[in-house]
């Protein structure tokens, strides 16, 4: 069978990382290394029993017919009808701990007992890396996070198509929020109302961030969208793994000038950003467009700009700046953007009176500038009241 | 503010353990130990840019105005509506080591740098266990589970009112789905549904495993569901963290006599089992009870059957036998059963022409009894066809 990714490239990673074998314990990476396949009975759960689900990838440098993965006793019926490329499946595993030993037995079957193995350290357990140690006490474990985090970049066609379907559904499930709601429904009660219109149209809910009135709390509580206010809603849900992640705005009535001032700001950063996006151009352009058109905004100081990477996760390479709400290396700040990156790009501004006004957009990266995912509704989504 | 939970029995739990203080880092746990606070941001997802989302509830024992909690940024905002019990709140983390770092800080001011510290050994990362062990080389690590596991084995009226609900959602999804079904759907789109119908009932869906036909491969698939065959579906998926989790069986047309047949002895195991369900009684009675049915039965040997304690993972304390698909000890099988523990009680029948036959029913220990919650649509749930 076919390797669902780019071999050659994840083999110069690990060449350039000094990594013999990258043991992949996250769903993420696990799904993205099987071509996207995800054992369904723990898509969502992890405890079970005395321990967890914990699923393992095993690829070797330069030798994929190496290759192994370790699952659970019941995955044999979902491998029945997608089955995978690697050469070792081990259907066997109730615990961390039996994964990790599945894993110390694979790896010294292919003589590995004294390499360098790269493993996902904030996703594998205490206990798994005791029992990893444990069988192979000379192997040495470093961090498989870079390399798997530059192997999943570029996005394959077939991602692509999720992405898309996943950003188009979350749009649209706000606009069904919105011009369904009536006033004085509460923020608790539009999130609730989200994670149903996105069920709706097959995506996994995973959060949604809303504010009203002059507030910029997010979290979805007993406030209440009121006659006049804006509502910002900003939600994530997962398409087969594949995140959606938007914000758009929505009002009772008409906006006022001041919230059409407000939103239009934003939409100078946001569209200020798209200038610099296209294959080749630099990572912190990106940045630069964006905080040079913020300068310019009457509102400047009040203008919050974000933009890195999304896909299996909402927030990964390509990273585009060191500053940010999350503490990024700058690492793709000096380097070229690439066809079929992704990016969520996202302006956020916080006004006294009008409140939170965001807008946030997914946009990929094309050979010659850009194309936008669910790229409608940017406007207030104005309803009678 | 009022401790939500044992604190007594927590105290002596830790106690008998030796344990100074308990370090919870999964998502259960920390929902557990503070009231049924979860942050919703990190509900589903866990990664995000270099690391992951990680809580973290530290407990000490007999000194509960030393607890602590370790959130991410964002959750002052929901912490605002929803304050928790806790003395020392530190919203400060991005990432599985920045917890750990505010963990042992936390530790150290409290004069435990040489402490016993129970963590929960299959959800706290490497990384995490690692810092840990760096900033605290002093500190005793053991495993938390059993005091935690044992700590949640008892319901409070809110846990099984979720549960209560949870149940009820998941067997109104399974008929709601079944009757909406035409003949030659696929059992893909059988799951596919049940996550709508879920979602609409205000649940968190987690799985459907379903099996039509003559085969025992339960995974979605491009099965199809045909006139005269059975389905088998069961799912689980969760109300604020409660699990429901339970099976029925559906038919196009009428049952045939070998499917009533079949259903009848599903049905007089579970039934035997509810016998043994009182508090008082011994864990390990409800197979015994179990068992004895299922040897009387015409199908005795494609029999298996499971009972387990559920709640917010769905095979938890009380472990009442050592068998079972997952190897748990069987800690309550000597043991009396106590009000309000809930059990998940399942009985599956392998058939070469009718196929996977199966109930699973929630059923919570009261002091003369039990009630089950989300009881009926145990027959064949049959459809014009």
């Amino acid at each position: 069978m076919k390797i669902p990714f780019d071999a050659k490239k994840l083999d110069t990673l690990m060449e350039e990382a000094g990594v013999d074998l990258v043991l992949a314990t996250s769903k993420h990476n696990c799904q993205y290394l099987l071509g996207g396949y995800r054992f369904f009975f723990f898509a969502h759960l992890d405890a079970i029993g005395l321990s967890r689900y914990l699923p393992a990838v095993g690829i070797l440098r330069g030798r994929h017919d190496a290759a192994f993965y370790i699952g659970n006793s019941m995955e044999r019926w979902q491998q029945a009808g997608e089955p995978l490329w690697v050469g070792a499946v081990r259907n066997a595993s109730w615990s961390s701990v039996q994964t990790a030993k599945e894993a110390a037995a694979l790896i010294r079957e292919r003589g590995l007992a004294k390499g360098t193995v790269a493993v996902e350290e904030s996703f594998l357990p205490a206990d798994a890396m005791a029992a990893l140690k444990t069988e192979l006490p000379q192997v040495r474990c470093v961090e498989a996070l870079p390399i798997l985090e530059a192997l999943r970049a570029i996005k394959r066609p077939d991602e692509l198509v999720l992405l898309k379907e996943a950003s188009g559904a979350i749009v649209d499930s706000m606009v069904a929020v919105a011009r369904s709601a009536t006033p004085g429904i509460t923020t608790r009660e539009i999130a609730e109302r989200m994670h149903k219109e996105e069920a709706q149209r097959g995506l996994n809910f995973e959060y949604a961030l809303v504010a009203t009135g002059p507030s910029s709390n997010r979290a979805p509580s007993e406030a209440r969208w009121e006659r006049g206010s804006g509502l910002s809603i900003d939600s994530g849900g997962n398409r087969r793994g594949y995140i959606g992640d938007l914000a758009r705005m929505a009002v009772f009535g008409k906006a006022t000038p001041l919230m059409r001032d407000l939103l239009e700001e934003v939409r100078v950063v946001q569209a200020a950003a798209r200038t610099a996006i296209r294959a080749g151009g630099p990572g912190g352009g990106v940045y630069e467009a964006a905080l040079a058109a913020q300068a310019t905004c009457p509102h400047a100081k009040d203008i919050v700009f974000l933009a890195h990477g999304m896909g299996l996760i909402s927030h990964e390479a390509p990273h585009l700046t060191d500053s940010g709400v999350v503490p990024y290396p700058g690492s793709h700040a000096q380097r070229p953007l690439e066809k079929d990156m992704v990016l969520s790009v996202e302006t956020e501004l916080t006004h006294p009176e009008a409140g939170f006004v965001k807008l946030e957009d997914t946009v990929v990266v094309t050979a010659d500038g850009w194309e936008a995912y669910g790229d409608r509704a940017r406007d207030w989504i104005e309803m009678d009241a």
